[in-house]
């Protein structure tokens, strides 16, 4: 049983490091898509701006993901096939961010783009939610990772903003951004619950 | 002998980890080959989305090897020069995948870039075929990775389909694609009796 | 007590392999930003020289982060969730390096570009001092990654000659690059009472 | 002493990694400088003959230097501040490979292109000689590491064919391809020697 717990634990902890190598990528290949000034005024660097804000909203975002992630799999014991594809899931998503950036920073001002994002960051939300599904099957309801995770109810908010972002990005784009950024403000509030009951593991 | 298994071990890890960053960064840099629809409206995302349906293809495609490699180098106890060679090999192939992935999204209607993803791919299904081999002849034909791998009956199926793809899209691009896809859902229904031994292993 | 100091140890080489990755990425694709000479004349090459220069220097600012963040993590015993978030802070700025690089390899005689590239060179610097504050506050004043780092001369120095250069880009661009390239060169000499204390600790 | 030697390990794993994450991202982003045929006809692809081949070469050369350093770092026990400095003067140059690399497949019948790509790999050859040294001093002429290397016969026999060709070059591109394809195939056959040597350690 120990042993078979170690294991499980080697397993989430090559998931991990897969998934820390696709974040680690996905994040500065978004920073490479950032373009150059077309000339050296400061008029040039204003136009990009908008690249650069939606930049920084998308890396405070997989930041989260990447932070979550990493919590998420610290507390996991097993992992089974199902895991392992919807983590890949997760993955798909996350990796659609960086053109969906790309996109927004040109064209900030058109709705599309903005309700584009909102969909992708959504499936992130969403396949975030079933890989933590997944993973309470295998571990059951009564392990660790189940009770640290408890009822999620910052992730359904989120995926409830992302949502409400898709369609509002159609009134304006403007009310499409605040919801994403509110999500990532959500985020950076500390969860002292979890944190403390991850001290009380230890 | 122990101490000689906990190395070739530590071997497999980091040729894992290797390849894991290699395919991670596959992954993430094809997403980014998706290029920027030219305007904002539903005509133009429309035309992106050949190219979306085949990231969809290639991103699967990959998974599945990360997902089959993983489980082929945990079983794994001895590494050899051939092997690491046999690996790289298999990750030539797969670093073909993006640009393969690119020209079918540019150019999907065409025989040519249809039955060239084929190839790609069928390049990849038969490196990993040699890969299996060589790990079987530095472990032995009694080794657990050798029984687990057993006749790899849906390896060799993958390889017929594909190489029927490339054929076949000459007729029509649509019926390669066709067989693509079907080698991504051969892999996706679980393969129980190889889940099942490796439960018993532990 | 041991063996939370075995978890924290365990989180800082987590948080370290996923800022390796970020920087390793961060150094290849900055490589990739080279672009090739128009034509095959040794005039065409030397108009890429600025461009290889400036590749050059952020290469070795990189380096230098790799290396001072690796013997940053390696002192640390314990990490919070500020830790992870000023870490990341620090990425984001990194992140910024390739496109300010690139744009100074294209406009290398401008202010602009040359003053931008020392405002990201500085954010970066700003951070990793945050990033120490954060690990010394989560550690201890008494604890041995406190006592290595000591009172980080040449970080605060680092950060003075950046600022200097954000502002001098604007008489000359030469003589923010100079300042620039005397960072570099002020983190090649090793620190010798650094190294002595690491060495005395094993 | 045993302590000592593990903490040595450990860092020459991470420096490993750290190297093997740079690699990974240098051959992925070689293959993703691949350009896509202009128009689907067999014409176009022969267009692309000459990068795929270089492609294959460049791809090989790096698969070699991730080959060799794995087992020099595996063979090492002490890493100094020297050792990491010499590994990033050696990633330095091998991320100028696929820009050479991207050259030499948009024109591969001109001297310059083929004579940059010999420097290129003639200066990570230097380098890599030059962290071998750096790894002898800090582990002492009589260890492991020291004798598992030799003299190193292939690696100055590879700089010697790789300075050859950067002159060569300059009377016909052909003759230099060949001298670096030779370096590749020397690599490719078994070193008994050495392989022999890590058996008997174990």
């Amino acid at each position: 049983m120990g042993e078979e717990r170690g294991e499980g634990r080697r397993e989430a902890a090559r998931l991990e490091a897969f998934s820390d190598g696709v974040m680690a990528v996905i994040i500065t290949i978004m920073a490479f898509g950032l373009t150059v000034p077309k000339n050296t005024t400061w008029h040039a660097v204003s136009h990009q701006l908008p690249s650069l804000l939606v930049y920084v909203l998308s890396f405070a975002l997989i930041g989260i993901y990447w932070n979550n992630h990493h919590h998420l799999l610290r507390a996991t014991q097993r992992i089974s096939g199902a895991v392992m594809w919807a983590n890949l899931h997760l993955l798909f998503w996350l990796s659609l961010i960086p053109v969906a950036t790309k996109w927004v920073g040109e064209a900030h001002e058109h709705s599309l783009p903005a309700s584009v994002y909102g969909a992708a960051s959504l499936g992130a939300g969403v396949a975030y939610t079933l890989l933590v599904r997944m993973i309470i099957r295998v571990n059951g309801r009564d392990s660790f990772v189940a009770k640290a995770i408890g009822s999620d109810i910052k992730g359904k908010l989120s995926a409830c903003l992302f949502a409400a972002g898709v369609g509002l990005a159609w009134l304006t784009p403007w009310a499409a951004y605040s919801l994403y950024a509110a999500v990532a403000l959500l985020w950076f509030v500390p969860d002292r619950r979890l944190a403390s009951r991850e001290t009380a593991r230890h």
